[in-house]
């Protein structure tokens, strides 16, 4: 395993766990800031760069033309966590599009807030697909699809045009190429193709800054992180760590969680993206270096500081309370 | 990290994560018979070795004072899913010692079976401590405490003499000095001390044998084995790897699975006990690495080499039921 520890998990005082992995700060030009592990090789960025996955739905009008609300643009960008606000903007978009729910091609699975998931329980309901934490992102895909006079049945496949345009904006913004032999499929069906981190974070700082995207693609992406920084409780949901980041940072920060230990960053003032991989897949992992990570590199007030600190010095509990550990930052992450 | 990677998740063709660690597989002399990563060094068992936690309860007599079954022997080693079988079971321990529910201090948490939780919830339930997947070993621990004059309250502190005899037990099977220093806290309250992984593997080979025990500790760990052998839903729950591998191998291996990537077996048969850490604390690393290592040590015939296969030859699917990757054998474990 050549990656360095960087987290540790601590019961007592001593090492319990630990997480290596490998993380990549670069400008829009690709030059390396900081960076620990290979960030050359190649990593699933699953659904930390929905941002991106999202810009057609800004470029090719459908966004103006079914006139989404600024939630429903941040929902489209969201790992949401079936809460009923995320439910309820998801059904909104395919309204305006003039679809039903069941079009949504992304599986259906209980809401991950367990608390959204025990009221629908108690209410005796059952999940559909507007509960799939991607249902917002699919909901965007199928207005895509829509505006530009394409069928919406099978637009996870690769060969759609949606996909076809989610590939182009993914290999235009990381200026990586996406190898079609190495397509994996995501949790919710649609391609994810392999990127190493350093061009993610390349293609997050371009996302921050605008740079080197062209006039429309810049706006399309400022347009969708002032979304985003505007409805933070979309992206993700209660409790959830890129939810508080942006609740404590507003449009200072962008950040979005992928599956398997993927977290990426777009630092718009220092025109900086951020791109982190734990290689064991562990997001509490991931969270941790991203905490670190903002705390080192963005100029923070008390206050910002304050609600940064239970993501950057999270503290375990057992079920009594009890505080049994801790999580910290080691190696270079340490440095 | 100096131990190897053992375990690679694939999606598509590419290893998207991947799970360092170190096992043992142990005789009850302490002879390695295989093993990779570092073994010597001190790893919090947490709840795999609640069948030596539970040997106080047999060898106090407080088992045959309180008339306990089989199957509630069985949850006194368990991490159960909190399934109404196990709630139940737990209820009955505390009723035979004459207790309450609201003596258990484990704390309280929603059952880990999703499909419990819900129903809890439809029902327009809480749960309650005997949710907790240790309530089991609790209701013995309380148990103990009563057959042997102790006041129960308290009975989670590392001075009362329930949790002293606890701790002789561990140290006496596995042979490894438990270091009071180094004491952490597990999830439900009770002490948990640093043990490396070739002294775990003793302790199970012994547990499995009854070897260097003494004839009482033998019987209990013996009886122990037999209820879980009998019983091997109360020690996990429904569709858990445990249940599972004990549903197919019946008393040929006693096998529990501990928080942080732990999963410790004995294999009477062969004299051996098994010890692993997968070292970020991953179960399906942990799961992954005994289930092959239960193929390659016992010769197996088709039907138990069947039901082992979905445990060592795991197939992930997405939220559509599509086949998205695997887990696999890697580096020493896969030679």
């Amino acid at each position: 395993m050549e990656d360095p520890v960087l987290i540790e998990v601590l019961r007592g005082r001593s090492v319990e766990s630990r997480h290596a992995g490998a993380f990549a700060v670069v400008d829009a030009d690709g030059g390396v800031v900081l960076s620990a592990g290979d960030i050359g090789r190649p990593v699933f960025p699953r659904s930390a760069v929905k941002v991106i996955q999202a810009l057609p739905l800004i470029e090719s009008g459908a966004a103006d033309r079914f006139g989404l609300e600024e939630a429903e643009l941040a929902l489209a960008c969201a790992s949401h966590s079936g809460e009923p606000a995320h439910v309820a903007a998801a059904a909104a978009m395919l309204r305006k599009a003039g679809l039903e729910p069941d079009c949504l091609e992304c599986g259906t699975h209980w809401p991950s807030n367990s608390g959204a998931a025990r009221a629908l329980a108690r209410a005796g309901e059952e999940p559909s697909a507007l509960h799939n934490n991607c249902s917002g992102k699919h909901a965007g895909f199928l207005c895509t699809a829509c505006a530009t006079g394409h069928a919406p049945a099978g637009y996870v496949r690769a060969e759609h045009p949606v996909q076809e345009m989610v590939r182009e904006a993914l290999e235009s913004v990381t200026g990586a190429p996406l190898a079609p032999e190495d397509r994996g499929t995501d949790g919710c069906s649609i391609p994810t193709y392999p990127i190493p981190l350093r061009a993610m974070a390349r293609g997050f700082a371009r996302i921050g800054s605008g740079e080197g995207l062209g006039t429309a693609r810049a706006a399309a992406a400022a347009r969708l992180r002032a979304a985003v920084a505007a409805h933070p409780f979309m992206v993700a949901g209660s409790g959830r760590a890129d939810t508080r980041i942006m609740e404590a940072l507003g449009a200072r920060a962008f950040v979005k969680v992928g599956a398997e230990g993927v977290h990426c960053a777009a630092l718009p003032e220092l025109g900086l993206g951020i791109a982190i991989k734990c290689d064991d897949g562990a997001g509490r992992g991931a969270e941790l270096v991203m905490a670190t990570l903002l705390r080192r590199l963005l100029p923070l007030d008390d206050a910002a500081r304050e609600a940064l600190r239970p993501l950057a010095e999270p503290v375990l509990r057992n079920w009594n309370g009890i505080e049994v550990g801790s999580l910290r930052a080691a190696g270079p992450l340490a440095a």
